[in-house]
């Protein structure tokens, strides 16, 4: 590590111009949460393996920003070269840089891995001192980096009209309608979940995403999709080629946009020489319309080196439009969801029957439902880590039906570790299975039919009183937001109180949003809408997906979490006051609560029968993919419980 | 009416430029909330009453805009030459004039009538067509207003010490650190309660609000009040020299803030010709030090005549200091807010005894405790009008130590007026009173020692279930947001959505905020904090005072409110997480809610006992003002409720 640094300053300093700081993004060239291993600079650079985080080097100093999630990961990760900032607490990156830097310094970064909107939110900050950002041709983070993984051809897949419910042409035809609609000639997609959704593909590019490495340019009369050829089979080439998708190199899509951008694309040929119909259509006649005449791009996602290339006079910046529709789940998605959703809350249930079992067997645990001190046992035949356990609870997933892998890496975690919000154990480090301390585990699957996310909170022995009361509070938090119901337009933001309500009443929080849209066999996180203490001015909408999870971090001790995914849906109300329509939650996961960690007499009698409803359907529901052990636990699990 | 539009449109026609339009606030000179009658402007214009809206004048169309709480009551008061535009529904002032007034429109407005913020968001709006605002150097409406109401000459009175906590030297030292702080060299306060918390005077130069038309400036060495000195006596005089401040005739606050503009002010005369001690002190350093060269602005308050004559690259604008030093109560004022309070409820019992009384009497209603049809009388001896029972309830407040008036226009209201949020009722056209409705009233009033503002509506008959389910669920919001526990730096717009989630569960909602700040013997609606659904980016503080006001408003039948004033302050929590400091409420109003239109299978246990609680508090903070009769039925209407 120490070695990485004395060559990045090296090669800063003998970069023309010399640079006085670089910076060192999480994002890959398409602005994604989760990367694959070879965009991984950041952790490479900083040795902080987190999802979220950007690392800064100068001269002198190593700083690494990330958010609450990844306070005490970050502490325990990072090396005495680097200083963690805390987002929220310290001044954010750029506020720094214009702080701490000289006049007219110069800040590297790789013009790929930053969006417009990352950069504008910068130079607005370095007016003061008239600090510049300079792109650099190359990536310094890959010149110093001698075992980068290498780069994987990966086959694109076509996901079936049975999944995705809406065919590429009725997408494109839509996006089409919008782009006449926003004066657009043409639009860039650079977010892979994005390219995904619209080309109706998937792709194992990305672990836990199942997105392809890609680009996409369309406008009326073209839709291209750049990515490396080899991963594109005859079929499914002629797939794309049905829906009027041609596909060009990944490594052209640069050029292509400055054709876009001088409106020499749709002209005849794109840079790679296909041959297309020079005549002029219908959706010629609208490009040739000059009050038809601006590119969109998102900027939260577009990077600078694309932006770069087009004439900001005629860019329209704005949301992308597929963010939205792509957060619209239609019938068959929803379908799909509610389904892979069961058959994933079954391998949750068949993964508790077995940690009970072998919490019972290996460490004398009183066991699931009940509450008494651990016997101590004389001698253990085996041992659970937190890495064998959630690859047991993997493999039950595996079992399932349309599986394919997870939707993030499991947080599986024992007693202290449960604080670190985004703990990811690893084989060699991570900590034994304990029936004295809480074991939290936050997992998720990718089916062909959905993505899951869900995470619970479970004690084998005797939790105490105060862990209760906490587990209660955060119960009380997620049982508060599903039961909302609220009208049209209502933004995520002004919900986010209701989870975190009966945990204020104790002084008690937690540093992290309370929920995120999750997409339909796509990325776990989804925008554009957001359920947090941070405002994002997007209203929910019915047929959104959104988590619930609300928790509770003691660091050093434990950590609660509880999460639900929800569908919006209109509610049926009494009344319709404002003629503005009311909409409200459907839990769609279903896996019981551990009634041993509820402190009933902090329970209103509503919450009672909440509960109680709620295990009633997770029987109902389950029952089919459970045998009669599994069941007969599950019935146990979920017996009502008095007010 | 059609007069006044008449002669408006012939004297913007001969205007030099011609006006396209013409823009008539609501506001004064100060932009206040509540003006004088001879201020009035907006309503002698449009015919519309209310306290908020603003009028625009074209030559062919004339355009009332109001917000939800004055939809119905413009809709009853405009004449058909008006169109009521809704804020919220319909497209916002600035953005109807810069869609539908031509490119180069001329759009003349009273620069003393317009704050900065606004004139600056109309000329955002105005970039696209080049539209002008153009300061009419005199009020056109002025010059048609042939009875326009003369100038009073009200006595300042100095506010004691008792009472405002804190002295004039004290505050004005206070202010004089914060300028240094923002390089500011001087300030100017247009707001009449600033002014008057400032310098601790008072007036009553507008109606329900205890200030005096007047502005400030103050300096490191100068504090000018700018008022009409016949209003001044010389004992007054005397009190703001003591401590400092020089009084200036009103007029020529102009000509002054130009020469504070030119750093001339503090030299040696102000343009009223009072000679001043011209020696270099130790301030005067401060002031010469040149990079303290700013005049401090806060845009929402400070209008546009003002502003003009400041060079703009010297200002800073920013909220007014004051506006958080006024809102944050000192320990004196705590105190007389919960003295007042304790009064004002003792007159509210009172009220809700007699009225109950007449009502049975008159009405032969079956009363505030039974809940019957109303017999059929006979013949009636005398009848209760919206407008005579407000002026008993005057009457009952006035009978109580240090009462100076009413802090805004009672709302007395019946059936369907309650409908209109803020109805008022008017001797000639209100209301009788009815066994059979629903009645809501909304009132306040200054004491000397503390502003106040309650809500509560009943009914002397039998109410309908759909009523009770209705001031029920009103209540539940009302208990929530007041139970509330939060970390300091919690804004109130996050706060709104609790008292909103039990009528949003019935599909039921209510146009307007939840909470304002309150005066001490000053303005009734006091910012700079807010619980509303709209964003205002102030954290809650402890020792703010704010109401907690959820309603509910059912167009053509009946309107419910429920309205407390509470004061924050530190809560006792068990934890606290994140060392931030967790903040509660406290209820300083005592009054009963009707048990009669609570349903009580609609509150949960822990709601039936904080009512239970609340209740029994009013029997013993109220007692010591209440005679035998009074305590006998206050112990009637505040008996348990069983769960």
């Amino acid at each position: 590590m120490a070695d990485t640094l004395a060559s990045l300053r090296s090669l800063m300093a003998s970069h023309s111009p010399p640079l006085d700081a670089l910076v060192v993004p999480s994002e890959d060239y398409h602005q994604s949460e989760y990367v694959s291993d070879r965009d991984k600079r950041r952790a490479f650079v900083s040795g902080f393996t987190g999802s979220a985080g950007v690392a800064l080097v100068t001269m002198k100093e190593a700083l690494l920003w990330t958010d609450g999630r990844y306070f005490l990961q970050a502490t325990q990760e990072l090396s005495d070269q680097w200083k963690l900032m805390r987002i929220g607490e310290d001044p954010a990156l750029e506020v720094w840089m214009a702080d701490n830097l000289h006049s007219n310094a110069s800040i590297g970064v790789d013009p790929w891995c930053i969006s417009v909107e990352t950069s504008q939110r910068w130079e607005r900050a370095f007016t003061k001192k008239q600090q510049n950002i300079v792109p650099t041709s190359v990536n310094l983070v890959d010149q110093v980096w001698k075992d980068r993984p290498a780069a994987q051809v990966n086959p694109v897949v076509v996901h079936p009209l049975e999944f995705s419910g809406r065919s590429v042409t009725d997408k494109l035809s839509d996006l089409r309608d919008k782009l006449v609609q926003e004066r657009a000639r043409g639009i860039i997609f650079t977010a892979l979940d994005e390219v995904a959704w619209l080309f109706n593909i998937r792709g194992s590019d990305v672990s836990y995403c199942p997105v392809v490495h890609s680009f996409a340019v369309v406008t009326q009369n073209l839709a291209l999709l750049y990515v490396d050829k080899k991963k594109v089979s005859p079929e499914v080439n002629a797939y794309l080629a049905e829906n009027g998708v041609e596909v060009q190199e990944y490594a052209t899509v640069a050029t292509d946009v400055a054709l876009l951008a001088s409106d020499l694309l749709n002209s005849s040929t794109t840079q790679s020489g296909i041959q297309r119909n020079g005549s002029p259509n219908e959706a010629d006649k609208v490009e040739s319309d000059e009050s038809v005449d601006l590119i969109w791009v998102d900027s939260a996602s577009c990077c600078c080196a694309l932006y770069a290339k087009l004439n900001p006079d005629k860019v329209i910046m704005k949301q992308s439009p597929l963010a939205l529709s792509k957060a619209l789940k239609n019938s068959a998605e929803l379908e799909g969801l509610k389904k892979a959703h069961i058959r994933d809350g079954a391998a949750v249930v068949q993964y508790l029957v077995w940690l009970d079992n072998e919490m019972q067997d290996i460490y004398g645990a009183s066991g699931y439902f009940l509450e008494e001190e651990t016997k101590k046992m004389t001698e253990k035949q085996k041992k659970l880590t937190e890495v064998t356990v959630s690859d047991k609870l993997e493999s039950f997933r595996a079992s399932k039906e349309h599986f394919r892998g997870l939707s993030f890496p499991t947080i599986s975690s024992v007693g202290s570790n449960a604080a670190i919000i985004h703990y990811s154990p690893r084989a060699d480090t991570c900590a034994e299975l304990d029936a004295n301390k809480i074991y939290l585990f936050d997992s998720g699957a990718q089916y062909l039919d959905g993505t899951t996310d869900i995470t619970r909170t479970v004690h084998f022995g005797k939790p105490s009183a105060h862990e209760k009361a906490c587990y209660t509070a955060v119960l009380k938090g997620h049982i508060a937001l599903g039961n909302a119901r609220f009208p049209n337009g209502t933004n995520g933001h002004f919900l986010d109180i209701l989870a975190r309500i009966p945990l204020w009443n104790d002084g008690l929080d937690y540093r992290h949003g309370t929920g995120h849209g999750i997409g339909s066999y796509l990325n776990v996180h989804e925008g554009p809408h957001l359920i947090s203490f941070r405002p994002r001015n997007v209203p929910l909408q019915a047929s959104m997906t959104v988590t619930d999870e609300p928790g509770y971090y003691e660091d050093g001790n434990f950590g609660i979490r509880l999460e639900n995914v929800l569908i919006i849906k209109e509610a049926n109300t009494k009344f319709n006051f404002g003629d503005k329509g009311y909409l409200s939650f459907e839990h769609i996961t279903w896996a019981p609560y551990q009634k041993k960690l509820i402190d009933l007499s902090i329970l209103t009698r509503e919450e009672v029968q909440w509960l109680n409803t709620y295990h009633s359907k997770c029987r109902d529901i389950l029952a089919p993919y459970l045998d009669e052990t599994e069941m007969a636990w599950l019935r146990r699990a979920t017996e009502p419980v008095g007010a």
